[in-house]
């Protein structure tokens, strides 16, 4: 098979060889449970007390904050229902911004139809929270607040510092969803003041079907998965210890490489953007400018269909992605795009390109050699283009 | 090392080396994720598709109903909190036996903090649960019946055909936890006419983390986890598609073997009962004599604790359990144990023995050695022993 180049690493990343070579032990000789008593057992524990201090130490968290799931999806669900429903005495308000993942948005839609109060804060144009919007909602009876880190689609970096420091101030937990950002870019959740964060392994080169929720000590959150001792007490279930020893490797060189990772796909990131403003015409790059997750490009195709583009990048085996990873399939117009006011014609010819650490400046430079043409052939089929 | 001699297959089974070979592919070369639309994606689709018939054919469900999930935990709560929250409306009252998983009492007790009602049928001596006592406490506001296949700790395999028929008489769904029984005895969602099973690959020889739950077409279930589009919108979050193909690999197998491996272990079963009682005085046999998993063994040794015997097996790289796998760190006395009316003090003096398909005569013979010895000493140094 030719090699695929991949621009759709929000999608899915390779793990990386030392990663997979850091699993093998646990796909068949190790295979204890943690949670028994003898030898093999202890085996897989001491596997798993250090994964968590891999992990704890990418983030500045203590290994004992950091509890493991299967998603960043299944850890904003605990977080989200976790919090509200061992807070409820204390109020039953949720804050999120218009632009979270689905699994925030339709966690707190869940919590709506049981009886809590939701508010949406909108974003601008570039698809910034501005704190001022939070705090003004903000009322006697809201137990948390969660914005994101970083969108998944439009790349824009929120300012959570500054709303962690107004949840903070007005005694309400704050939760960030740092799928995006956590192995990317650096995250320190003592200097941000976070209670909560949610991070995924697949972002950071580790394997799918590991993830995982900071969870600051002494903060009040009830299991998701009740039942079993597992994780503090704090969920239920056999642990996943592959695909945990996995996310500690990765993590930990996440760490060491992040310097060196974010300047090659930064690089790689602004060549790309300034070429395709430079060689294709009514082009419109979404989310904001500089506040942008580094491996983010995300554009806007005036008069054509994004999936039309992908049809053709994929003949030269070249991978991006129509909207985000998980809703490609729901064929529904991407509801960040429409918070930014993108106008529907336009939310259907965007096309979002997420780099990796195995792309090249090659890589970017047989985009931007096949890029302007496939446009141009798609336009000049397009009964609404006019040059 | 020395080989260990694992008669705690409840805690951890060694996957299958057919199991970690099916597995390889998704460890690094095909990384795909099965939402997205291109090529790489697609085939980690497949991969998915194939899982699902897999399982699908183990337990005669269709493969649009077999949901993935990270554990046997993470279906119970799914299955207890989504029915729950979907049908509020039709009533707030639940059944579940005294002797389920923690996950479903806790899951259960979860609910009674938010308004529902949860009535507990208590069990026998063996631990089997009577249809009548369940039909007793059906109301009209009874959404869902949850009695286990086969417990956990003593092997008693419950009547869930009589009181599945008794639910669908009255209209109330019905769960049972399969965790232990899917993969080791015969179990046909059809002909056994139950809503909602619960089970877990590393029963099987499958990998830890991967498990899912059965939902047969047209049931009224909420999402555990929300957000995305996996899973038919039932469970969102990126796939772990690495767990997944060795769970159905893992799946196919037992199918294929089950007869020949339920005669195996059934036999060394025998064997081993016959000589603990044989050798043993002062031993009782907890749970059912014949309506019993074919791989549990579960003994108290009176005047003894059950640690200290563990203690001297392992001296001898024999491995078991003194309780539940998930509970053994929790010092806690086993509440199935309590609940058939186990003294308090032979419950401290259990030990559990799970066989697997890696046992042999030989093994059970080592064991028919050693464990009188064992025992003998121990009540030689024990106060309260008197011969």
């Amino acid at each position: 098979m030719d090699r695929i180049i991949n621009f759709d690493h929000a999608s899915a990343t390779q793990p990386l060889p030392e990663v997979v070579e850091s699993m093998k032990p646990f796909l068949m000789e190790s295979y204890g449970n943690p949670s028994s008593m003898h030898s093999i057992g202890q085996q897989a524990k001491a596997a798993l007390d250090k994964a968590r201090e891999q992990v704890a130490a990418l983030i500045n968290a203590e290994s004992n904050e950091i509890f493991f799931t299967a998603s960043g999806s299944e850890s904003n669900n605990f977080v989200l229902k976790g919090v509200a429903f061992a807070n409820r005495k204390k109020g039953d308000h949720i804050i999120v911004s218009a632009i979270e993942h689905f699994s925030v948005l339709q966690a707190a839609k869940s919590l709506g139809k049981l009886g809590f109060q939701v508010t949406q804060v909108p974003v601008d144009k570039d698809g910034l929270v501005a704190p001022d919007d939070v705090k003004k909602v903000i009322t006697d009876k809201t137990i948390l607040i969660s914005i994101m880190h970083a969108n998944h689609e439009i790349g824009t970096v929120e300012p959570i510092e500054e709303i962690a420091k107004i949840a903070r101030e007005r005694d309400v937990l704050f939760h960030t969803d740092g799928v995006q950002t956590v192995g990317t870019i650096p995250v320190d959740v003592k200097k941000l003041n976070i209670g909560f964060l949610s991070f995924a392994a697949p972002t950071f080169y580790g394997p799918k079907g590991a993830a995982g929720l900071y969870i600051r000590k002494g903060s009040r959150i009830n299991p998701l998965i009740d039942g079993g001792t597992q994780e503090g007490g704090r969920r239920a279930g056999t642990e996943n210890i592959l695909g945990i020893v996995g996310m500690g490797t990765a993590a930990e060189i996440a760490a060491r490489d992040m310097d060196k990772r974010m300047t090659h796909v930064q690089s790689l990131r602004d060549m790309m953007i300034k070429s395709i403003e430079e060689k294709i015409d009514h082009v419109y790059l979404h989310g904001h400018r500089t506040r942008r997750l580094p491996n983010n490009v995300n554009f806007g195709f005036e008069f054509i269909e994004g999936e039309s583009i992908l049809l053709f990048l994929g003949m030269n085996n070249i991978i991006a992605s129509s909207g985000s990873a998980c809703t490609s399939k729901a064929l529904k117009a991407s509801h960040v795009l429409l918070a930014i006011g993108v106008s529907p014609a336009i939310v259907n010819g965007t096309i979002l390109f997420t780099l990796g650490i195995d792309n090249s400046e090659d890589d970017v430079s047989l985009l931007e050699e096949k890029l302007p043409s496939i446009v141009q052939r798609l336009r000049a089929m397009s009964p609404i283009y006019k040059k």
